[in-house]
């Protein structure tokens, strides 16, 4: 039964259960006292420091462990604004980091700091220089800018190293969320700080990883006590500790070969599912990527049955969309990228996964998709695939036809609107009323994906209207 | 090679290893997705939540996940606390806390909140109406009041249901630390919040426990994200949670009969002791305790040298003592009760501690106090148990003797008192002059537990210089 949901958590790798085992054993008792149980506990404690330090890319003594990713990324981005506080309180943060980071910046702001955020690109890239405007832009100095190693969502890349030497340049640190791609290789550059995650790498759940370079300004928020050289408090969690430590060597060791040999299945992926499945829309940068994760967006499908039919199926794969049962507003990081957000599905392959997987859910997504649509009642392919005759300029008409979608959740709106576009002639004018958040999104996505022109929204009586010109 | 730390962290419990076993490869996925393995780690998060709400004594709805009992402690002081803050800042918590308490205390007060400590007896259990009393002082009302169901270092009980009622009766929320009783059952009495730590009544580490009853005012202070209803940021940390609560509902089955196993092999140490080693004082309730735990303090012993001998002798306790490396000064908890801390030991038994391995220690302990007092020049037990004529009144005559101790640490300045006080006649006064912190409560409870008079301390050119009057 494949799953293909590593971004979000990966199975734990054998090595990870052995050393965990052991360390059950070994490492139970409080690694601060000084009798031998306790002694044996800071021994572990200190390989696993020095094993993951190595694997970062750092000092062991610049490197603690937290209770998770999220904790890391809290606690850095906290502390190193905390102890630059005389550099002002401005945090910058790409458009597309991961919620933990987002959520701390808000956290920031509505403690009276302020955020900058830097946008990305259509495949969700962060420009070459954006974070040298960003600095040189803000009026007040910037404490922290905080910059993903790689997309959780879209698998791409970010040019970490650059944005390092930009702020280097201006005095500011640099924090780096590497949960996506430590265990892939260490993160390049000459960042301040990096947050991670053991079990994106096939560690435990419960371990996250902060380092922090010598020289950093830092003040550890509370709460605080004398552990983790007083930057993450409460008794260790040592067997996970020992256990992440010892996985994150081991992915390390099969990472070249094992990104080889994803990358030709993701390739396959990525060229594939344009062909099998029709209106599908493959995002992310198609080089500068991780090499396990591919994403694609599915016009006319609703992300939540996309997901419970191919469960049905057997794949576990995740999606970015509006109508996941968790989420009321599309991915931010999808929004940040301007493309379609319906029938989202991110697709990232654990170390292992078979050939033989891949085939299957290749042969098995365009059924799901087809069904469906049908169940949605979605154009198909051939009423909306039609070939226009390219009009010749002419004194464009008004509106000549109002879709009211109020009330109705993504995809309806988006379906309505390709289902009556046909019924008005090259040159007329759609507008779409809507109240889903999404429409915002997937209107212009589809316009884009289908050669119409989006001519923009305006707040309606109820919800918004999406003025849509056809012109093929 | 017995282990008798309990009280700072368990054995692993066999159910709790078991538990965790399973769960490894049941429960590594995201609880919050939809897919088969989502589902399946959201039944087993949601069934361990329901074991350890029974376990409680709660709602389901009510608890919590936390990666440790100082998050617990730290995430519902701060929550109760933003969400009270109409209340005032105002916290109260009892001077016996555990340090997570405290530090989020002090942090508390960093941030400009107000604290009141309540004091605690000779014993370590705050006074019956101590909280109505603090409650009705405050000026300014207040926020919160904590109070510990038991202490960690000397195993009293504190009166937490009366604690409540207090509290209820002025309106003011209770959280309770129960991290050191919650294994040997519920806390009972009307609280409002409750935290607790797995690794503490043998679960694995990385597990804390936070109760907020409903009704109870309450922010969730960031980092925030939608896990854990919104209390507990960060990936759960699902095997060691299944596993908490497994062995938290195992190690309850078996509470009743062990504690009462443990509470005979405890009290034998608490008479033994005193027979076996002299000068010693036994700390704690002697009752209203917890069962499997016991601390004592022997006179003129360094309390880490201690530690190593008997850690050699194959014995391992912990000491709060000033004298172990992780300190500089005693104990808040001793000084706070105003008891001897030098050469402090606390025992505390695991579930299934042997008969023999009591008597073991209890065979090893007076040869190990012997030798560290020898090495140590302490006065002989004759030397200073020598019956003393009571004196009739007299004039008391002016300062005979001064003993120099500055630069010597804990619990050289006692000895040195013990060994010149029979130098000064009857009625005669010795005036030690230290610049150790343990000197302050520590010449006090010598002259407690000596019948000599203690006439209190003054400021001294270099350290402090502490009055003994001879009595005996």
């Amino acid at each position: 039964m494949p799953y293909f949901d590593m971004a979000s958590s990966a199975p734990l790798h054998p090595v990870a259960r052995q050393a965990l085992l052991a360390a059950l054993d070994e490492g139970w008792a409080d690694p601060s006292r000084l009798y031998r149980e306790g002694r044996r506990a800071r021994l572990l404690l200190d390989a696993a420091r020095e094993a993951a330090a190595e694997a970062v890319g750092c000092r062991p003594d610049e490197l603690v462990f937290t209770p998770s990713g999220t904790r890391a990324v809290y606690g850095g981005i906290a502390g190193a604004l905390a102890g630059r506080r005389r550099a002002g309180r401005r945090l910058v943060v790409s458009a597309v980091e991961h919620s933990s980071v987002l959520h701390t910046a808000a956290a920031h702001e509505a403690d009276g700091g302020t955020v900058t955020e830097v946008p990305v690109d259509r495949t969700g890239r962060v420009a070459p220089g954006a974070y040298a405007t960003a600095l040189r832009e803000a009026p007040d100095g910037v404490a922290l800018a905080c910059l993903q190693s790689a997309n959780h969502e879209v698998g791409t890349l970010q040019p970490v190293a650059e944005a390092a030497e930009e702020c280097a340049a201006a005095g500011v640190p640099l924090l780096v969320d590497a949960a996506q791609s430590l265990g892939w290789g260490p993160v390049e550059g000459n960042w301040s700080l990096l947050a991670a995650s053991a079990h994106k790498w096939g560690g435990p759940a419960g371990v996250g990883l902060l380092a922090v370079r010598k020289g950093v300004r830092f003040r550890t928020v509370p709460p605080t006590d004398e552990r983790e050289s007083g930057r993450s408090p409460g008794f260790e969690n040592l067997p996970a500790i020992v256990a992440a430590a010892a996985s994150l060597r081991a992915v390390r060791a099969e990472a070249a070969a094992e990104a080889e040999r994803l990358r030709g299945l993701v390739d396959r992926i990525r060229a594939r599912v344009p062909e099998l499945v029709p209106d599908v829309e493959v995002v992310g940068d198609p080089e500068r990527r991780l090499p396990h994760l591919v994403t694609f967006s599915c016009l006319y499908v609703d992300g939540e049955a996309l997901l419970h039919e191919l469960d049905r199926a057997e794949f576990s794969v995740s999606s970015g969309s509006s109508c996941t049962s968790s989420t009321l507003t599309p991915s931010h990081v999808l929004r940040a990228m301007g493309v379609l957000s319906e029938g989202n599905v991110r697709v990232s392959l654990p170390h292992g996964t078979a050939e033989t997987e891949v085939e299957r859910f290749l042969e098995a997504l365009p059924g799901v998709v087809a069904q469906v649509r049908e169940r949605l009642g979605a154009p198909k392919p051939a009423e909306t695939a039609e070939p226009a005759v390219a009009p010749e300029p002419e004194p464009e008409p008004d509106v000549a036809l109002v879709v009211d979608s109020l009330g109705k959740r993504c995809p309806i709106p988006v379906i309505e609107l390709a289902k009556v576009i046909g019924q008005v002639p090259v040159g007329g004018v759609v507008v779409v009323l809507s109240d889903d958040e999404a429409a915002r999104l997937d209107i212009p996505a589809w316009c884009e994906m289908r050669g119409q022109s989006y001519e923009g929204e305006r707040t309606a009586d109820r919800g918004v209207a999406y003025r849509v010109r056809r012109r093929a």
